[in-house]
């Protein structure tokens, strides 16, 4: 690529996460960064939209460095939506996520907000990465993450990525001495066993609040758990096409067009 | 099934829409059913979870009927996670969700609480089938849904799902005459064409209105939209392992792995 790629940058920890910092720092040396990205943490958002509601955008600047950045009042996927539409002067040649303070490998990837903004970019035809760290600490070191982040970013733009395939990367939480590599992966099958804590009001009004148990119920060698388990930083191609085509053949076998049996 | 099979039923609209009514009704003449919904409408809130905030729940009664009926004021994913948990004495023989006040075909499967609520449901191993109902008034007429609504969930009880797959079902607006009958779809490539309708407050602050146009992409005839096009009911298998299998090969010939070369 002759000139200088331009890179959107965003996260759904919010602006001033240090790892949305280190994401960018990292970007700086690869191209032209304008970083669009929500005024207040928005993790569990999922691929959450604002449709109903107003969106703020303001231009600020939260650290030194060339890049432009936007603050937004709005989900992942609205500071990406944002962005294409009113923000940059051209189509970016490059989305990143995060990289977000936690894990988004196996069933996460669903729930995560970080991953919507990369698929939000996908589904525009923007070639697109989630970057997550295993470590939930704000305080996290995300040094060990930027030699990894840099290679798969470089390589996204050298090779480019499919219509339809955005990638989720993320990171184990050690040293850098332990990490083995990169490995392609599949998603893992999986789950959440949900605890709700079951509490009282002041006022008497009962409440609940939602935790859990993240359980693997997946012992493939190929999957993003099992790379991360080993100390490997897992990437896995992603997609927004949710068809389940191997069952289509299945389903054309029901009894749905048969007007004289009800299944009663 | 020789017993009444236990039935959960949600909506992302809120538990006073029309849409959910319906359903109730129909899901009433099959076997035993629980509702949880939330409290107030949730379109487009993707799978986003309540993970930073509490939960209430309260029973209450909102049409007549043998159904039970809780109101939380959680998402529809929330609703799910604690009607298994919390709520429900066993694990229900079906999940539905719906009937939307609106597509949720081709990629709107992404931004859908419908959906979310009945991928919740997958991911627990719950057969689950999302409803919609291609008029987005609130004062829509549902009675041309029932008997389709009827014909599916029966069918999934009937023959069950495999683990990982969930319904995706579609259905068009128009007269029971107009309709030809139920297929079985593949999500259409399409995305939105954003449009941002930028103001100003009373006190001087810019803001936007996110809007939009749907654009189908796609002029297979196996797709969803071209079903609802052709006044068919689609039914599309829609699952949450979001792996791009496909490209795995591609992705391991990538120079991910060679710390000679930095890409520079």
């Amino acid at each position: 690529m002759a000139k200088r790629p331009l890179i959107l940058v965003t996260n759904d920890d919010g602006i001033n996460a240090p790892g949305l910092r280190a994401l960018i720092s990292v970007m700086n040396s690869i191209g032209d960064v304008v970083v669009v990205a929500p005024d207040s943490p928005q993790s569990g958002m999922g691929h959450a939209i604002t449709i109903d509601s107003t969106l703020y955008v303001q231009q600020i600047k939260a650290s030194k460095g060339p890049q432009k950045e936007y603050s937004c009042s709005g989900t992942p996927a609205d500071c990406v939506k944002l962005a294409i539409r009113e923000i940059l002067d051209r189509k970016p040649d490059l989305c990143v996520s995060g990289i977000n303070h936690g894990s988004n490998s196996a069933i996460n990837v669903i729930y995560s907000g970080t991953m919507s903004a990369a698929l939000e970019a996908g589904i525009e035809g923007i070639p697109a990465i989630g970057f997550s760290l295993l470590n939930y600490d704000w305080e996290a070191n995300f040094d060990v993450t930027k030699k990894y982040v840099k290679k798969v970013a470089k390589n996204v733009l050298k090779e480019g990525l499919p219509n339809g395939v955005v990638l989720n990367v993320n990171i184990p939480n050690t040293s850098e001495n332990n990490i083995k590599g990169i490995k392609i992966c599949r998603q893992a099958k999986s789950n959440w066993v949900e605890e709700f804590d079951k509490r009282t009001s002041p006022l008497g009004k009962d409440y609940y609040w939602l935790s859990g148990k993240f359980v693997n119920l997946d012992d493939g060698e190929d999957t993003d758990e099992w790379a991360l388990e080993n100390n490997y930083v897992s990437v896995t191609p992603t997609q927004f096409d949710l068809t389940a085509h191997q069952h289509i053949k299945t389903l054309n076998t029901w009894d749905l067009n048969n007007t004289e049996t009800d299944l009663e």
